[in-house]
């Protein structure tokens, strides 16, 4: 066991199940020595994995590089594993006595400094204290699964708790990207919201009023949108109700005050004592923005394409819209006189930045789903719904690969605006295909992109040229836009290098 | 009042409140000709302001074309506005005498074959259907709020609903985009699940024991994140966790048995009936997918990512973090005999396609966020917090604009790779700024970009030099980067025509 290096921030985690498992990933990755101790033989491959799943997860959520990852290292025991850390996260199984044991096992051995944190998320923080000499320097930091994504971290003092080492938490809490939120009188906030509508859902359940699998598609497809955006009381003002008519009206309506959904009538509800704090707020909301319902609108349109991205919730039921309207032409009855249609389509509010014009690298990805719609309609099938990740491989783990692409950004679009994409082949020989789109706004020529592919077997990680049927008709189609004329701004791509399959 | 044409769908829309002006909005846009009524003068402008959001929003959730907008027009009376209509929706205010009094009237003059959905949030369908002569023809049809992006509408029949009429308003809901969901014996599921939170919530604010900020912080970067992608019973199994242990765990521990949360204490839940039923479909979740963890990690980095780029909810605790950790050098304390470092990150979960490697068109976003830095570093500004939408305006408006974007694809990288960009200034004359980025995993150079970008004062639409400073900034950059080796693959950008500002 060597010293720590000088500096070097080290966290011990004491119980490596899944939140300290979670706990531990999150300090790797943002920079932070991990020194663990669990007495079970198994927790070792279960971290390495859930460090694996974060290691893919947690840094790409920031646009730049975090701290370089920790180190990782396992203890015997629990006054090795604290040895040189200034925060301590106890994860033990939920047992009062266990925890008491671990907490004073460690009281003895912890750095004078260290901030001592407890992942309890059912005992009050005053029972883990106790008269221990560290008490000051504890707090409870509940976090949600999966620890090294979601960023809500409830932090809990007690009076015991000093205030400097509730701020000192906080502020490492903030770095390590999480979203620390001091608890008030309550201190299950989380656990309360969640215990209502489990408490609820179990009894549509249990009643067979209703399936989980309804219940779940509920929430997915419903409010659940709305409150990842603006949580609860967010959701009325943002929706442009005057909120005190919002609060008022359900006496009349049966009807809930701020989503205007309906209210269980069994229910009464402490709504008129709150009314004056929430009017107070309403008019701030949301931060000060001018048009609360545009910037609602752009994430929920991200929030949905997002999902879409992800083939998952309410993304599903996108893709099928996309299945169910699209009007890809079939190529034996166009007539190859004139370029392809190969996109139709609008701009997502979401493309768009504070000047309302769509941004340019969105152009490349309007672009990628043109190609992979000529690609589709010449039979090289991208994989079932995978236009997001690019070329799908095909059964043979062939597919064509972007070597160059060379974009021209002509005219402006904005959210809303319906474009569309013609394309041209310009030629095809052995396994390069090379193509030059066009995207219209009406009679507006917005881009033009010229795109060199190369046919790969993915697998096999080599080039290869495509099966015969597939060269057949790509060598046809080039053949006949051979007589078009050639594109203004075209001959801008070479295949040299070609590219790493 | 002219005949409808024949074959178009034509919806009539009674009450152009909020959530009548949404539904125009979701049929007209979904190719529907609407016919509207309300007696307030007032709906028509509200309505064209829905109108607008919903067309920057709605139609760009799709990957292809919608069908062509629809018509509206707007009709004095009921009998006028049902005339032709195969769907009426009801959505007058919450009061049955003014319900039954417009479905009484209705029912004299719609079309035999027509739907008749109420959006009614309170009232029970029975209470409505009444004995009128249509009533086999009715449902509810329950939307949220924007009923134009929300996907859940909450579909009741009553035993006087007639089975088909009932399939058939299902069909029409899906083929509008809507989520279909056909409520068993609670008819208002969605309303009791919100009820049971917002109760729960109100009672906590009303207690002072939290304030309603905190509340909706908790939500929305807690549990709501997991919520939206798979519902309350479906965060469990997904977690990776044993479905029985984790339900009957509960008895003991006092948390949340399937999200681990804590349950407030003072709780009985009606679990131990459901156990069977959810251990039944735990197997099967998520969807039969071999790796739910990794598809829920890739989801939330979605959705994070998604509010991040919309500065929004748990999005701008990342913008916190990108300033936390922005390792952006100053461009004073650089040597300039070498390129530039303009991007160290690492590449998102959710950039990268089922076969592990990163979209092409991602690495258009990447270089895209390397330009910005560049820029910065040189002093000129995007606006605070809009890298996502590419170029902001500075205080005078002006700006750097791509015109042409020259890209090679050269290697591959994956999910979690950290990556960097290195950039040499090409040329900078006048207006004109020439740049080629390199993005480097390791040593292995995975793509390169050549950028020309043209200075603009978007608010005055035209090409302009930039001001002296950043002029005499860029050419000394430029002198400097002239000494460098001109970059393999260079050359492959130029100035015709400038694009339209």
């Amino acid at each position: 066991m060597s010293a720590p290096a000088q500096g070097q921030r080290i966290a011990a985690i004491l119980g490596a199940g899944r939140t300290g498992a979670g706990w531990a990933a999150r300090f790797a990755l943002m920079g932070w020595d991990v020194r663990m101790h669990d007495p079970d033989m198994r927790a070792a491959p279960h971290f390495e994995a859930v460090l694996a799943r974060a290691r893919r997860s947690l840094p790409g959520l920031l646009d730049v590089a975090p701290p370089v990852e920790g180190t990782v290292s396992w203890h015997a025991g629990i006054a090795d594993a604290v040895r040189g850390a200034s925060w301590i996260q106890e994860s033990v199984p939920e047992r009062l006595d266990l925890k008491q044991s671990v907490l004073a096992e460690l009281d003895d051995h912890a750095e004078p400094e260290a901030i001592i944190a407890s992942s309890s998320a059912g005992i009050d923080l005053a029972q883990l204290q106790g008269d221990l000499p560290r008490r000051g320097r504890m707090v409870i930091a509940r976090p949600l699964a999966p620890v090294y994504l979601v960023p809500l971290v409830e932090l809990v003092a007690s009076a015991a708790s000093r205030d400097e080492v509730v701020e000192q938490a906080r502020s490492t809490l903030l770095s390590l990207g999480c979203y620390p939120l001091r608890m008030g009188r309550e201190e299950h906030l989380m656990g309360r919201l969640s215990a209502a509508l489990w408490q609820e859902a179990a009894q549509l359940v249990a009643d067979g009023a209703a399936d989980a699998e309804t219940v779940d598609d509920a929430l997915r497809h419903g409010a659940a949108l709305l409150w990842t955006q603006t949580g609860l009381f967010g959701t009325g003002p943002i929706a442009g109700e005057d909120l005190r008519v919002e609060v008022e009206e359900p006496v009349q309506t049966e009807s809930d005050p701020l989503s205007g959904m309906p209210r269980a009538p069994r229910r009464a509800q402490p709504l008129h004592d709150v009314i004056d704090r929430l009017e107070a707020r309403a008019g701030g909301l949301p931060d000060g923005r001018d048009a609360p319902q545009e910037v609602r609108d752009a994430a929920l349109s991200s929030l949905l394409r997002g999902l879409k991205g992800a083939d998952w919730g309410a993304g599903r039921l996108l893709r099928g819209m996309d299945r169910r309207y699209d009007d890809t032409p079939d190529l034996e009855a166009l007539a190859l006189t004139s370029p392809l249609p190969t996109a139709s389509r609008t701009i997502p509010v979401d493309w768009v930045g504070q000047d309302g014009c769509v941004a340019e690298w969105r152009v490349a990805e309007l672009m990628d789903g043109a190609t992979w719609r000529l690609l589709r309609m010449v039979g090289c099938d991208e994989a079932e719904g995978d236009h997001q990740g690019g070329g799908g491989p095909s059964d043979r783990g062939e597919t064509f690969l972007m070597a160059e692409t060379h974009l021209r950004h002509l005219g402006v679009a904005r959210a809303g605006d319906a474009v569309t994409v013609e394309t041209q082949v310009l030629s095809f020989q052995g396994r390069h295909l090379q193509l030059f789109h066009k995207l219209w706004l009406d009679k507006r020529l917005v881009a033009s992109a010229e795109v060199l592919l190369v046919h790969a077997d993915r697998r096999e990680r080599r080039p290869t040229v495509p099966a015969a049927d597939l060269a057949a008709r790509l060598s046809a189609l080039a053949a006949a836009h051979q007589r078009l004329p050639r594109p203004e701004g075209s001959g801008r791509v070479a295949m040299r290098p070609e590219p790493e399959v």
